[in-house]
């Protein structure tokens, strides 16, 4: 049985990847009074009297919610709400069996931006952070950043911020490997959407300096008409040389590749123009930029992909679950850059000296190290940053 | 320790009532890639192309919302969305623990009517039925009636359904007990909220012909001044004598009284002035309109309150676990008047003609009896009245 069909047969057969499960037993009268009417009076008052009790009589203190609105499902686009459940079910999954988070999956029947704001906002009362998953672009970037403002909880959208803290740990230790310094290689992103802009912004929070977008038109370049305003807001950042041309133009001499974009692209004689030692991430899933055999064949001293039947996966699931475990740990108000960078150096310095080569610059996603260290890294950075309520869980 | 300080304890202990569990273990990358990428897409597929399978690849078959904008917390009044997750935890495990109902609690930070409809309208779809709750009257019967014009599923308003319910299941036992026919009696409801106008109509529903509903201005009568709008459409199908007066002129040869509004209301000498046998549900929480001595001193032939420390406890927790339930073992569209009638029959016809006495009209709240017939009774009624997706769970 090929995993499409093992995935129905099983999705089938779970009836549901999630349930909820009491923690009280109600056996008797007394039970009840206790846990319901007349006594969680108490419980109700003393929450109305100072509101962060919510965070120690209630279960908000470990709740997330994780909300689409079906429009950029896996690779799928635009299924809408209900054909989205399966992924955030999974998401849930993924939250409860990595780091112990209640995750609660919401679609909403809506896809506009303002309505989505507001549907979210509303329902944040109810929980300790929210994901947002799977909201497509250029969408997503508004919508996060009004909810950032509006909502006194972490709001993270995990398609652009996941993905670019992993590519960031990745990158810092295949510069390890390959004795480059952070602040002096070139480097180019293929795909200019949610994820590639999210990747550009926090490499540069890490120190890279000489960045070129690439999207399927070529090169981002300040003055370029046409430019959405996100890639407009990218190109007074990034290619400060204004260089124009392909993206094979743009990877002559260029340190790093990483790619979120499309199969195939990414051609062996383009790996052959870039600088000695090339870090290459095609990322595209499930078929990648490039071929990692390939791509070694043609020079790569470093690849990693999106998948995991091949080394140096690049999976959000090494960072979402660690993320939230510390910014509920302190009740942090906000997932801000200096959790993010925590972020990626916590994933980064799981792997030893002793462990690290060019098959492996991350760790695997079972490994157990993962969660406590960018659980601690993050729950610090919210600590030094001034966004966490609590010192300690 | 009493009650106020025990439910303190206890929710500061257990830290949330409620929590997530997977149903799936994650343990290697196969696990992975069937629960979540690459396989998952398999499912949202096949949702996409059939919404309806919604119902059967994921959790929706047995998710039910919890929702409240915390404006009529237990009898707390407006404490704030915050504030009312207590009592939605408690209700959520109430239908975990009685009817197996995975239940989500949802607190909304808004009071305003349309922003209600609309913000539990884009959350439908991840649900298989919606249980409103605690949502302040006048404004709680607007809410509803747009909902289930809007939604696909189940929309119920327990605290005017459930206890109406309930009342029905008490009335029909207690008029077995007295020798009195349904159609034959006056009937007096004091308090005309959300729950008093919901009484009213299903007891009329269920064969009550003579009805007056009183408030704190006295009797409801057609054609009085400043009414507000559910009264006035109450005022053409109740009180069909026109009488004017107070609650003690209301009861004047009386058969039977229901209380929901405040303590010690109810006075010996009214239930005196009542007709022979007079059945008496004074059901104000904690403090009853009257308490049960007193009215049995005074002549009352059956009595019921909302406490459990008494006889015929009149709880909604008889009714809402097996009526949604039911809704959801056959994929309702709707929780219609013919299936709150069917709950009330199945619920009165628990208690066998061996058990019925004036002090035992209704099962117990922990009776395993009740929710097995309540669904059965509810399902049947879905689909004999239409709104049933499928004929059997």
């Amino acid at each position: 049985m090929d995993v499409k069909e093992e995935a129905m047969k099983m999705h089938a057969q779970w009836a549901g990847k999630l349930e909820v499960k009491s923690r009280v037993q109600i056996q008797d009268s007394h039970d009840l009074s206790i846990a319901y009417t007349p006594g969680v009076a108490q419980p109700c008052l003393a929450i109305q009297k100072d509101p962060s009790l919510s965070y120690t009589l209630t279960r908000r203190w470990n709740t997330v919610a994780v909300i689409t609105d079906g429009t950029a499902i896996l690779g799928l686009g635009d299924i809408g709400p209900e054909a989205g459940m399966p992924v955030m079910e999974g998401k849930c999954v993924l939250f409860k069996e990595f780091a112990d988070i209640d995750a609660i999956p919401l679609c909403l029947k809506t896809k506009d931006v303002d309505e989505l704001v507001r549907t979210i906002y509303l329902l944040s009362g109810s929980f300790g952070g929210i994901n947002l998953e799977d909201i497509s672009a250029p969408r997503c970037f508004e919508v996060e950043r009004r909810l950032k403002e509006l909502c006194d909880i972490p709001v993270f959208h995990d398609d652009q911020h996941g993905t670019a803290i992993i590519v960031g740990a990745a990158l810092m230790n295949a510069l390890k490997v390959t004795g480059k310094k952070i602040g002096e290689i070139r480097c180019v992103i293929n795909g200019a959407g949610s994820a590639g802009i999210a990747i550009a912004k926090h490499l540069m929070r890490l120190g890279v300096k000489n960045l070129t977008l690439c999207d399927r038109f070529g090169m981002i370049c300040e003055g370029m008409e046409g430019l959405n305003p996100a890639h407009e807001e990218m190109s007074h950042v990034t290619n400060l040389e204004h260089k124009k041309g392909t993206l094979a133009d743009a990877l002559v001499g260029a340190d790093v590749f990483v790619g979120v974009s499309a199969p195939g692209v990414l051609k062996p004689e383009m790996i052959k123009s870039m600088a000695k030692d090339p870090i290459v991430f095609p990322m595209a899933n499930p078929v990648p930029e490039i071929m990692p055999e390939e791509a070694l064949e043609a020079g790569a001293a470093v690849v990693g992909t999106g998948r995991s039947d091949f080394p140096n996966q690049i999976n959000n699931v090494l960072a979402f679950p660690g993320i939230f475990r510390g910014a509920l740990d302190v009740r942090a108000s906000d997932i801000n850059d200096e959790m993010k960078t925590a972020a990626s150096f916590a994933i980064a310095g799981i792997i030893t000296d002793e462990e690290l080569s060019k098959e492996c610059i991350l760790p695997k996603a079972f490994d157990k190290r993962i969660v406590p260290a960018v659980a601690k890294a993050v729950a610090e950075a919210a600590i030094k940053s001034g966004v966490a309520a609590v010192q300690k869980k």
